[in-house]
């Protein structure tokens, strides 16, 4: 099972629906409810997956919040609240997942989501919890994967690769920096992702059939032990990659490379395609 | 691990805050957003727990999807939108995985929750989806487990026991019903919430400190093969309960019994206390 292709399979069969905003597919879906437009985003943490059996339950709780949160961020999103089912091996002590809610009730509430609503329940599996995340739009509306122009400069926040030394358990989601971006960039800020399976993958899916991503490997803002292969590859960056037309402030981002007319793809200025470079893939 | 005591000491931890309109703990929680107030639930389901491992992919989806909306009916709600994830064994066929998302998806329109988001991924536990569930309060606001009152009737829609012979695979979230019932009783509908642990515990969690629940069990409408200890304790019968300081239509529900002063229990006629009859819990 491809993870990827069975989601697009099955989002291809999903109906188009008058209610739906943005469809399946982007960092976030959207529905218009009575006056308001509600972002949705869900997401899953499994221990011995995307954590260690050793970590604090704590850092566990934490994890799973601020990787679904770094989808509000995505859309440039103002986080409103969300919801955490816990399925645990029925041996876990209650102290523990008490641990674990705590980490994770505390998060939620400082970056301005707090969880009204949960589920808790046993299987013989590993650890499971999902987060389900609830936002509202910008004012100018969400920022989504499909919007880059040719020319537009291609950007991060942070530094990438090597998340597994640490950066992965620790950091907070782009939440406050996607809405200084919007802020300076107003209409200048075409699409937006936050880099979770690695910049190659993530990359190309803000290209479309008309428009590639080309990267300049010498720019990549390499975090510390990381390599460019590993900035290209490694994921859970959980940083903003994000197309403008104007220069963002060097304090916020760094420009890697440039929109330009092509398709489908994230290559590298020597013509390396990189649009498969991360999870659940191989580069080439 | 009791689950219940968990999320209960959970749920105790989390402060309270401005935007939350009905806390966790009740069938969903509500959140007001901007001009609206959205409530939601999440669930999960677990192959080999609440479903065998030889039900078709189709049905296992749709009872995903009804047991989180009998959620929606339970508030008297009205249902906006879903997300749906997948947790699900490497070996699993893609096949397999898109027959479940399609009956998911067909109940999940059919109701007027269209899945517009979702996860997959795979661990080496069984199989484990959760659903959820977005949905609009009525206008004269979400009927909630609290608010019942001494004298009211306590009513029950459909039949009650043996749901394990097939109910529990087919049935339909009462969401039709809760509007008729609203719409019908209208300021005399007090309190409701949906069967889904068993009627004794679940008829304890429309108790109060003040207020007992006192059932006849010779009016216990029965569905075939039920006997009234099955019907007080089975659960999984999504049916509807209720009290109502007005009688409701007979083609809608069945009374049941009566709120009377006492407290923090469910009790039959006969003083038999059957609060803790249910799902992860013996009968006295």
């Amino acid at each position: 099972m491809n993870e990827h292709e069975l989601l697009q399979s099955i989002y291809n069969t999903t109906t188009t629906h008058a209610g739906i905003t943005i469809a399946p597919g982007d960092d976030m879906g959207e529905m218009q409810i009575g006056s308001e437009r509600i972002l949705c985003a869900v997401d899953q943490l499994i221990v011995g997956r995307h954590v260690t059996q050793d970590v604090s339950p704590e850092i566990i709780g934490r994890k799973a919040i601020a990787r679904c949160f770094s989808d509000i961020a995505a859309m440039a999103a103002i986080p409103v609240g969300s919801l955490m089912t816990a399925c645990v091996p029925a041996k876990t002590s209650n102290q523990w997942c008490e641990a674990l809610f705590l980490g994770a009730t505390k998060v939620a509430e400082q970056w301005g989501g707090p969880i009204f609503g949960g589920d808790i329940s046993c299987s013989e599996g590993p650890a499971l919890f999902t987060v389900t995340a609830i936002a509202s739009p910008p004012e100018c509306g969400a920022i989504t994967r499909r919007g880059a122009q040719a020319g537009d400069y291609l950007c991060v926040t942070g530094e990438l690769g090597n998340s597994i030394a640490g950066h992965h358990l620790t950091f907070t989601p782009r939440i406050g920096q996607a809405q200084e971006l919007l802020e300076v960039l107003g209409d200048n800020l075409h699409s937006m992702i936050d880099i979770s399976d690695g910049l190659g993958q993530d990359a190309a899916h803000l290209a479309s059939n008309e428009l590639q991503m080309v990267i300049d490997t010498q720019l990549l803002p390499l975090r510390t032990g990381a390599t460019v292969q590993g900035a290209i590859a490694d994921g859970e960056d959980y940083e903003l990659l994000f197309t403008s037309a104007a220069l963002p402030p060097t304090h916020l981002a760094t420009v890697i490379g440039s929109v330009q007319e092509g398709g489908n793809k994230a290559v590298t200025t020597a013509g390396e395609v990189i649009s498969t470079c991360g999870w659940n893939h191989q580069c080439p």
